[in-house]
């Protein structure tokens, strides 16, 4: 990749070695079979998890569909479907009515409206914290949060989980300054000796999740607390893909196992379990103050807008008040679970809502999501590297309130055919507990 | 800052440094007079620029009120309104109706809707690129196309503004083994010095934007591609605060300019001159391909709510059509200057759209900020450190199309009494060509 001066024209990234680099990095990517092609899908509001796939001409980035038809979305983070439900729906609506589409200014400027701070004070109490503070999307409050804390103070060491998240990785990674030690996912006795390895008087983190969303493992938070109190650790949870769907109010796993309590900094998102869109922290108010205060991810940007606000309150009182909910879900989830298992269809048991098929190689994976789609109308998005590491690749289901027997009994049947015809059945290591 | 051991107990955090570390950071931010308090304002959109100001007890962030009042804002980044217009407000409600409150799931994760592949194209279109991509703020574009791009290869110099936005800094910093050259602010030669004194071969990229917010000036964007030819650097140009106002179609100050071609990488905000929420960049297809499979911010988040990208598309194609929107907020802009001036109020005059007036002291410039709210039903936002450097603490005000004369007279005047009373007016320098 050797430099040449560029020619001077008005398209003069030609002369730069970045686009070379592209040409390279893109035809890698395509070479390894890792290329992804976004699948365009329009959610049906009223029949979800029913989607519209539009008639596509194909594009680099998008595949052809012939003609406009209908889809059951086997791959969706709304897990309890509350982004459709009308009680959300109609506070959305409202508040942009009222208010209008977008904040308009960040949230010292003029971007504050009541409905923020009424739906941090509702995170708050769901985590049994003193404050809350929001943030764009669960990525940007790990990120922000994460590197403004690693940097507050000299010397700190941030304990990471092996297969924690992208984000919380990108908050760790960005604090300079600070040292990380990561430890084997889920594995308390490693934890341990690395924090007694560790030099006694540095400040300490533990980052972990609670639910681990592609492989749908559970860690120990009571365990994990414990050896934070032993060592004098701080601890921050994700509990991204736990909040409303686990504890007694939808306040994730932390709260089903009676330890939210022990957890200095509960993390969440507005996503998934609750449907709608934007991140979050729940901790002392000193904590988050002082991050509402120092943290540039949270300072220089647009609040979100109050209609999305809005939606997100409407969304965490309700799952809060609906255990039906919770116990709909995980009625489904067995269901499924069951009808894959009489099937001989291998997957991944888990302690959560979550169903991996284990595949194996990135092409296949690829070739099995397109399958399911363009010949059974049921989409399950194909989750490869970088999303997982090399050779674990998978389809990972999330069956919800809204997937009918009838609609479980279309993917077992799909999966039973075209796992037989691909020989896949037996590619990789399958759990069938 | 000694450390000593935590008791154990389930609120374990009280014997970690970091406690008492924020209580301290907490204290010299209010010695210094920059604690911010967020003014709770909820946008009334058939009233805009009126807001309503709740009625709220005072809590440590945010001031008391003592009734629900009124408020003519004079701080929102929706400069044009678009984020009220019927048009834009339909097109968000019809969206939610369809498609519900949420994206459910990360673009990859069948969070792309039909009208997220079209605002991405209707993006590339407006700055004459070949391909868009979406990100979930301004903020989230900025930091994650630089730290993406200035990692990909090997010994990247970032020629960096001195007065770039953090979210640039962030991306910038971010990326660990390039090396980053701060320039004066907006001065070419400098520039040029700093880029004749770099290795010949090394992967150049200058970072800068149109318009800056804070003090209202405009880069030469010629002049910088220029020399980015000559040096054979890429561009990277924030228009944030230049989209829907700048050039024949919003396109910005490179559209208005002439230049967009000379640009590599426009980037910009759906949240201000657009009125909604969201961000982006434009570029070639090869580049806006790499980000969209490496860059972690783009990949590893919930897709913006189909609603907000429908919004925001439809403010997009109005503002591209409706120039009178643009020639109507620079004579609202006119308007109140000659009216500034005519009362002898001081002002920093801009070649943009924005209209700081200096104030050199944090707490008085909460305190002038204060007085127009609570005495005079007025809301312009202080801007204090960390947003602008200490001395240069500012009001920022941001006149709009729906700004009238009378609210305008009633702004000069109260200005003119606070100004004098507190002896504000000569405090520091002030242009008022
Ligand atoms: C564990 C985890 N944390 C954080 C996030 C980011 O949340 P959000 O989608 O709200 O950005 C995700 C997924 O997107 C996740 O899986
Ligand atoms: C120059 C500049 N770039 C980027 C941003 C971030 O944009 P957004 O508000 O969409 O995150 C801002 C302000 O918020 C800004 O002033």
């Amino acid at each position: 990749m050797a430099w040449r001066k560029p020619a001077v024209s008005s398209n003069h990234v030609d002369g730069h070695p970045f686009f070379r680099f592209c040409q390279t990095a893109l035809a890698d990517i395509r070479a390894q079979g890792r290329y992804r092609q976004f699948t365009p899908l329009s959610r049906l509001a009223d029949r979800y998890p029913l989607y519209e796939q539009p008639e596509t001409a194909p594009t680099p980035s998008t595949p052809a569909c012939p003609e406009d038809r209908e889809v059951v979305v086997w791959s969706s983070n709304d897990y309890l479907g509350m982004g459709v439900e009308p009680v959300v729906v109609e506070a959305a609506i409202r508040a942009i009515h009222e208010h209008g589409a977008g904040a308009g200014g960040t949230r010292n400027i003029a971007g504050t409206s009541p409905v923020h701070t009424a739906l941090e004070a509702e995170l708050a109490d769901l985590h049994g914290k003193e404050a809350g503070l929001l943030f764009g999307s669960g990525y940007v409050s790990n990120q922000a949060s994460l590197q403004t804390i690693l940097t507050s103070m000299p010397g700190w060491i941030c304990f990471s989980d092996r297969l924690n998240h992208a984000s919380m990785i990108a908050g760790i990674k960005g604090a300079r300054g600070s040292s990380t030690v990561i430890f084997e996912h889920n594995d308390l006795a490693d934890l341990e000796a690395r924090l007694a390895a560790a030099p006694k008087d540095a400040p300490k983190l533990i980052a972990f999740e609670s639910v681990y969303s592609m492989d749908g493992d559970i860690a120990d938070i009571a365990g994990t607390c414990a050896l934070a109190r032993k060592y004098g650790a701080m601890t921050y949870l994700d509990e991204v893909h736990a909040v409303g769907l686990y504890g007694a109010q939808g306040g994730g796993v932390s709260q089903r196992d009676g330890v939210a309590d022990q957890v200095d900094i509960i993390e969440g998102t507005l996503a998934k379990g609750f449907g709608v869109h934007g991140g979050y922290i729940t901790a002392t108010s000193n904590i988050v103050e002082y991050l509402r205060l120092s943290a540039s991810g949270f300072i220089f940007t647009t609040a979100l807008p109050p209609a999305v606000v809005a939606a997100a309150l409407a969304s965490v009182k309700q799952v809060r008040k609906d255990n039906w909910r919770r116990e709909r879900i995980f009625e489904r989830v067995d269901t499924f679970r069951a009808k894959l298992r009489a099937a001989g269809i291998p997957f991944n048991m888990t302690p959560s809502h979550i169903v991996p098929i284990p595949v194996g190689d990135a092409r296949r994976c690829r070739e099995l999501s397109d399958r399911l789609l363009n010949d059974y109308g049921m989409y399950t998005t194909p989750i490869n590297y970088p999303t997982v590491p090399r050779g674990t690749e998978r389809l990972r289901l999330t069956p919800g309130p809204r997937h009918t027997d009838a609609m479980m009994d279309e993917m077992v049947a799909a999966l039973g055919h075209l796992l037989r015809v691909n020989d896949l059945a037996d590619a990789s290591a399958v759990a069938m507990a």
